[in-house]
């Protein structure tokens, strides 16, 4: 069975806000080997990674992504593993790659297990599918006013766990920020799990991070996302070991197995928080989860 | 003093051939800012790179490139760093961006000189220009004989050091490698300086790197760069343990200052090895130099 075609999908809403909210397009990839079709997406720059498929070759390890895919037989679980081998090495110096592949690898886990009738899950080696809670990702309001109504719009739609993030948050002042971290936690109600995206938004800052942790730890905040930049690993383990109870989350900027495991060694996370779609799908992310 | 224009051309050899030379085509940056203009070069996919500078918007920190540098003012170093540090958050979750603003980046130092009449190391801080050491880089032969005869050329053409690379070097047995090895020194004569390049082959095989240690050390190796792949920090240790003379170079991979620091603080490189082209420019090459 080999891999007949590659095509990428590119979908977007009619107008595209300059909010933190990154569900405003998606890139969704298809592949289809003989009678069979496989769908993934890649949570990344939707024009960009087309490019990064269709370019011509800058030299033997400045490859476009298709070049590695194209025409590959896909059996086992051994092949997909080996296909994302060869675009990263075939694909080495172009960086777009990872993102893109991470598409292409999740589209021929899907095309697998449906090849095979199993669950992706299974074809992974667990035993079990466990549930999952799930959560009510929004953007903070513009005033800790219209974060205490979405909050409690949340809490009336039955979740019992939501994250906040990005719009003002760390932004402006300490008081705001903490302002809106008590709106949330009020709108939520004293049960709900509440989960913060701070959104690399102190970059390396870890004073401005810190300044934050009374609030945070107040409103019973389960995990802090992203304060740093992935890769401030320093920085990361300076603010774990103040934060308390607030765990701190991060890895989603990671695009392969090595820059995860530094997060891991080194950062002091309490949520390995990779992204499928950005670090070279199923694959990478097992490893990941393996490795923590 | 705002930058008016952005533009990049992409230059390539009429045939491009599969092999590891990067060289074969180039991408390069104009900036115009006034009466002023600079030149700068990403080492990257041509055709990826101008894709992350005009796709559209994907959220708030998904834009494209020349959202953060179109209109922006350029009166001072500071300045470069600001632009930078606008790409770096704006295009964050844009991985290609970072290869991007390497080349934009370097044409706002060119551009900054020219405006300033003076030359870019002063710029930097730096007391005095230091001379270098040129070398020859070309890729291995594809026999022992063929290495020889480069290795011979170089040597006549008067290079007192020369770089062999890619090619079969690591792809065959440890043998081959050893007889590829002696030819480059027999040709480049006892008293040049070897370095041999290896391209990732060995991806994270320390095993497959170490076979290799003994003829390395016999030819009198100055460097050997990129074993393994970047970010492959305990495999880079490991090596480093037991190369004796024989130092390790690599960070080519590296996208941002914080890959670099890793790489120093834990792969025990001799020889940081990061491209102004890749890394976010002569700023961020900078910032990797004063820690190291």
């Amino acid at each position: 069975m080999r891999i007949d075609s590659l095509d990428f999908f590119y979908l977007a809403m009619p107008e595209i806000l300059d909010i933190g909210d990154g569900s405003q397009d998606a890139l969704l990839v298809r592949i289809v080997a003989g009678d069979h079709v496989g769908w993934g997406e890649c949570e990344a720059a939707p024009l960009v990674s087309i490019a990064s498929v269709v370019c011509p070759m800058s030299h033997s390890a400045c490859k476009p992504v298709q070049a590695s895919v194209l025409g590959q037989s896909v059996e086992s679980v051994a092949d997909i593993r080996r296909i994302g081998d060869l675009v990263r090495a075939h694909s080495l110096d172009l960086l777009q790659a990872n993102h893109t592949l991470s598409g292409i690898d999740i589209a021929l886990w899907d095309l697998l297990g449906r090849r095979l009738s199993e669950p992706v899950w299974k074809l992974l080696g667990y035993k079990q599918s466990h549930a999952k809670t799930p959560y009510a990702s929004v953007l903070f309001g513009d005033t800790p006013e219209a974060t205490l109504l979405k909050a409690r719009t949340i809490q009336s739609q039955g979740f019992r766990a939501a994250k906040f993030g990005w719009g003002p948050f760390g932004r402006s002042s300490v008081a705001a920020d903490e302002a809106q971290l008590h709106a949330a936690r009020e709108g939520l109600g004293k049960d709900g799990l509440l989960l913060i995206d701070a959104g690399t938004v102190w970059n390396t800052d870890v004073d401005a991070a810190r300044a934050r942790l009374r609030a945070l730890r107040d409103v019973r905040t389960t995990w802090l996302e992203e304060p740093f930049v992935s890769g401030a690993l320093a920085e990361y383990h300076a603010l774990s070991t103040e934060s308390g109870p607030v765990g701190l989350a991060g890895g989603e900027g990671c695009h392969n197995v090595h820059m995860a495991r530094h997060m891991i060694d080194h950062a002091a996370l309490k949520y390995v928080q990779i992204d499928a779609g950005r670090i070279g799908g199923i694959t990478i992310a097992k490893d990941v989860a393996d490795y923590a």
